[in-house]
């Protein structure tokens, strides 16, 4: 029985590959982080086609990243989404980022699964930015879940502004590159 | 900075608790248990009023549990039924509960928010029990986020079968108790 205890952590392959220094200015700059790093998650098998990354929304700030880490860790929860709010609270010490006292953004490579969605909810962020589509991600297989356009409307109405179809052909190349290159389109069916 | 590295653990009031041993029949014990996870999450402060439970469905066997950490965590993501999910995949070492080869349910002491119902449709039980209501949570404040009646059939088109309100009473009385025992509801605002 292996000790119950679940470690979430970085892929060693970040190390090198993000620049977390530098401040990120514009949507395209942010999202282009995102789709680097759902491109570089696919290189080094197995790894899901998407990423994702928390700046501070007033400074540009690179706070955390995620990567889905779904057959690798063994574990459905963690999409790139998910990855990336549990850095940026862990890096924070915060249970959400609205008590870290600043505007943050999470930036994804795709519009969430109904589960990151959620997540982005509890998160507090106050922007959600995303790539590629929905339909990009159930087009090569992946079954997203309940999402509505009600469950975007449930966001905005607490305040969180989402804007989408950011660097979408990008995102969407490297998941279709995904299933071309025979990755793991892992379902509940 | 600290490491990125995110620990997901049980709290150690768990270790002496839980029966792993005994078989669980029927409903009303195995919402027994989530209810009773939930209670001593609450006891030992600061843990949030939810408790969650994996059987295998076929034999009883408890395969994990799961306590909201979210406040203790500091961890939005943390809730008892994520926390039950990713050790149920880390004990038995799959990506989903389905290529484990044998179906599994998941008991929660309250029905689940928007991320956590996510959750379980990736996880791939095969049932979803709940004790409380999404009204019993939003009664003393949490915003259980996009979660409509279409989200509960879209996973019961995928053959979850899904049954509410067991042990209801008992399940509501820990969330009520949690308010008034001075409990943090947290909230994106």
């Amino acid at each position: 029985m292996p000790e119950p205890v679940v470690r979430v952590e970085y892929l060693p392959w970040a190390e090198g590959e993000i620049d977390w220094q530098r401040p990120y200015t514009t949507d395209e700059e942010k999202m282009a982080l995102a789709v680097n790093i759902s491109r570089l998650n696919v290189k080094h098998q197995p790894g899901e086609p998407f990423g994702a990354a928390v700046f501070r929304a007033d400074t540009g700030r690179l706070i955390s990243i995620g990567m889905s880490q779904v057959v690798r860790g063994k574990n459905s929860v963690l999409h790139a989404e998910v990855v990336a709010i549990m850095m940026a609270e862990h890096q924070l010490q915060v249970y959400n980022l609205r008590v870290a006292g600043h505007p943050y953004e999470l930036f994804t490579s795709c519009e969430p699964c109904a589960m990151c969605l959620g997540a982005i909810h509890w998160s507090a962020v106050t922007r959600l930015v995303c790539g590629a589509t929905r339909e990009d991600a159930q087009g090569i297989g992946f079954d997203e879940g309940p999402v509505f356009p009600e469950s975007y409307s449930y966001l905005a109405a607490r305040g969180v502004e989402i804007v989408r179809e950011v660097l979408r052909m990008e995102a969407k190349s490297v998941i279709q590159e995904y299933l071309a290159s025979g990755g793991l389109v892992h379902n509940r069916v």
